[in-house]
C-alpha cells in the first residue's frame, strides 16, 4: 500500500497507469488554481478507451476539494475543463483483490 | 474489480446488471446538465420491480455531484426526474461476498 | 448482500429486522417532502429499547440528503420528526462479521 | 458487530470504554441543541491521556452533523465546548484486528 | 489499531513517521484558529520527498473540517499556508497489509 497521487493539467489527458498486480484507489481531488473564483472545473474519468464519466465539479466559490471513492485495476484516464489550474487527485494503491485471491502465499490461502 | 459507470438518460430507467458472482458498487453520481440552475434532479433507486427509493438530489444552484454507498448483487434500475440533461453514476464492480466465500480457491479457503 | 432500503413514515417508528447471520448498513437517508422547505426532517435511531440519538437533520432548503455509515446486527428503530413527508433510508445487508467467524465453511476458515 | 452511541453532556468530558477483544468505530455526530443558532459545539477527542485533538464544529447555522471514521481500541474521551445541548455520537464497535489475528478459531485461522 | 493524531503547527512541516509493519489511516482534518474568518489553511501532503499534492482548503468562513481517506505505509510530510493556527489530522493505525500476507499466524494463513 502506497500512497498516490496526480496533478492533472489543463488541456491535457492524465494517463493513469495500474501496476500488475496492484489497484489505484482515489479518495481525494482538490481544485489548484487562484484564477476567476467562478471558474470551474468539470472532472471526468474513462477507462479503456470507453464512455468519458462526469465525476463533480470544483471552483473556489463553491467546492475547492471533494471526497471520492474510485478504484483502478486497469490503465485510466483524469482530465478538466479548466483552461489554467490544475487539479490534484489522490489516494493510494493496494494489492487487487484478484492478485490477493491467486497468488500463493498470500491472504487468506493456506500454503502447503 | 472494474470501473464502473452509467450514464441515465431523462424520462427512462436504466437497467443495471450485475454478472454472476460480481457485486456492483456505486459510489458517485454527477449531473451533467447545462440547463436552469435550479432544475433539481430527484435520484431514485430500486431493485427487483420493488419499492422505488429516493436517495437524494442534485442541481447546479446547489449540489452538482453527491457521493453514494450503495452496492448491487442483482439487477437494479436507476432513474432520475430532468425531462433534459444525464446524471452520471460512477464506481466499481467486486467478487461478491458470496462468490468468496462458496468458491474454490478463492480468499480465505484452504486448498487441498 | 441485497440492496436494503426503507421509508420511515410521519409519526411513527419503523422497526427495522435483522435476519439471523446478516447485518443492515444504512449508506444514505433522503428527504421525501414536498411541503414547507424549512420543515426539518430530525433523524433518531435506537436499538434494544434503550436510548434515542439523534443523528442528523435535513430539510429541503438546507440539506435533502445525507450519507451515512450505521452498522446493525439487531432490531433497530428509525424514526424522524415530520408531520407529513417521509424519509428513505438506504444501504445493504450483508453477513454478520459473527456468522462468517462461526460458520463452517465460510470464509477464511479451513475446510476439513 | 454492535450498535454504539453516546451522549455527550455539556462542561463534562465522556469517558469511552472499550470491550477487551473490540474497537468502537465512531462514524456521526450530531449536535441536540435548541438554542442560539451561531452557538457552535467545537468537538475534542483524546486517548490516554494524552494530547486533546479537535475534530470538527457543529452548530445549527451550518452543519448540524457530520460523518466521522475514528476507531479506538483503548479508552477514548469526548468532548465539547457548548455550555448547554449534547452532541450525539454514533457508530458501532467490531471485534478487534488483535483479536482476528490472534483468536484460535476466528476469521482465517485454521483450527486443528 | 490506534488512535492517530498530529497538530499541523504553521510554517513547519509535520514528519509523520509509520511504524514497521503499520500503516497509518489519515481520516480527518480540522481547523484550530481563531483569526480572520476569511484565513484559508490550504492542505498538502507529500512522500518521499517527492511531489507536494493539495489535498483541500479549511477556513473559518467556509469549512473547518474535512474527511479524508488517506493512507501512508511509509514516512509522509504535512503542512499548510496559516501562518498562525494549527491544523489537526486525526484517524487511526492498523497493520499493513503486507505485515498480514507476510507474517506467520496473522490473519487468514494457517498455521502448521
Amino acid at each position: 500500500m502506497e500512497f498516490w497521487g496526480a496533478k492533472v493539467e489543463p488541456k491535457r489527458d492524465f494517463d493513469g497507469d495500474v501496476s500488475e498486480g496492484e489497484q489505484v484507489h482515489i479518495t481525494q481531488a482538490s481544485l489548484d488554481f487562484e484564477g476567476d473564483k467562478k471558474d470551474r472545473a468539470d472532472l471526468f474519468v474513462s477507462v479503456g478507451g470507453r464512455t468519458k464519466y462526469f465525476i463533480g465539479s470544483l471552483s473556489q466559490e463553491n467546492t475547492c476539494h471533494m471526497k471520492l471513492d474510485l478504484i483502478f485495476e486497469e490503465k485510466f484516464v483524469l482530465s478538466h475543463t479548466l483552461n489554467s489550474g490544475s487539479v490534484h487527485f489522490t489516494g493510494y494503491t493496494t494489492p487487487s483483490v484478484k492478485s490477493l485471491v491467486t497468488d500463493q502465499g498470500t491472504s487468506g490461502t493456506s500454503q502447503k
